[in-house]
């Protein structure tokens, strides 16, 4: 499995919840095999294609994506409400967006599609794909999330740079 | 709202479980409030891009995917398992196949991303865009399940031809 075009996305997570929500994440160990998935109650997801086609989705406890968009609006988030949904798709268009752009600095071009957001308590996740996979749970002092990247192998070309 | 982009995917759904699953759906009133989600038991979400930035999800009831899958597989399904998940994101890739046919063959360019598919009790998806959005609930007599599109209003041009 080459990782290297799934690198950015956990870069991008990490950069744009620190600087966005000044939100220090820790990266737990990377689960690869496809039978576990995500559990949690607020997801966003997000299509990629262009030079790969995938997917990536975060997937928050209710407790950590509270805190996060509470920081994110400077307001106290007490409920799962639409403003929220908002927010979190605006926080995966900025990590969608800063790790194409990482992407593009490797020579990758990606294009994605808009978030969806999935909420339900203690929902699961699982991309259909045959390609390239990562999923890294992250802790935060406010409750756990977790990234999932995933690819399919057609139209994937290993990138020449590097 | 210019739903020119979104029939062909409602016309995709209904042509691919009849043909695949032997499934006749009936369309119901369709809901354009982007406050009215669906709520269901099994999501598949995929992602687009190319000439408009969207995305489209099927949500269904655990009876009606079950049906459509055992019809579709030809084996009954009594359970919510890893085939019955990657037969659903066939489903969702033949769909979003046809859908991107039918607007390629009007001018429009569209790609896809890969399916992600939500399983969790009455979990509701909501899609974050500022463009078209068109959820059409469908009832066959194994159930029900509803096709929602939505797209982008940046990077949508309406279709020269017609």
């Amino acid at each position: 499995m080459d990782v290297r075009i799934i690198n950015p996305f956990l870069s991008a997570a990490l950069h744009v919840l620190k600087t966005m929500a000044g939100i220090e994440a820790t990266p737990g160990k990377p689960f690869v095999k496809k039978d576990k998935h995500a559990l949690g109650d607020v997801s966003a997801i997000i299509g990629i294609s262009g030079e790969a086609r995938g997917s990536m989705a975060l997937t928050f406890s209710e407790s950590c994506i509270k805190a996060v968009v509470s920081k994110l609006l400077g307001v106290e988030v007490t409920k799962l409400d639409a403003d929220v949904e908002d927010a979190v798709g605006e926080l995966t268009n900025m990590i969608c967006g800063d790790a194409r752009r990482r992407l593009g600095e490797e020579g990758i071009s990606l294009q994605a599609g808009i978030p969806t957001i999935v909420t339900g308590k203690d929902h699961s996740i699982r991309h259909i794909n045959d390609g390239p996979y990562l999923a890294v749970p992250f802790e935060t002092s406010f409750g756990g999330f977790v990234v999932e990247v995933a690819f399919s192998k057609d139209r994937y070309t290993a990138p020449q740079k590097r």
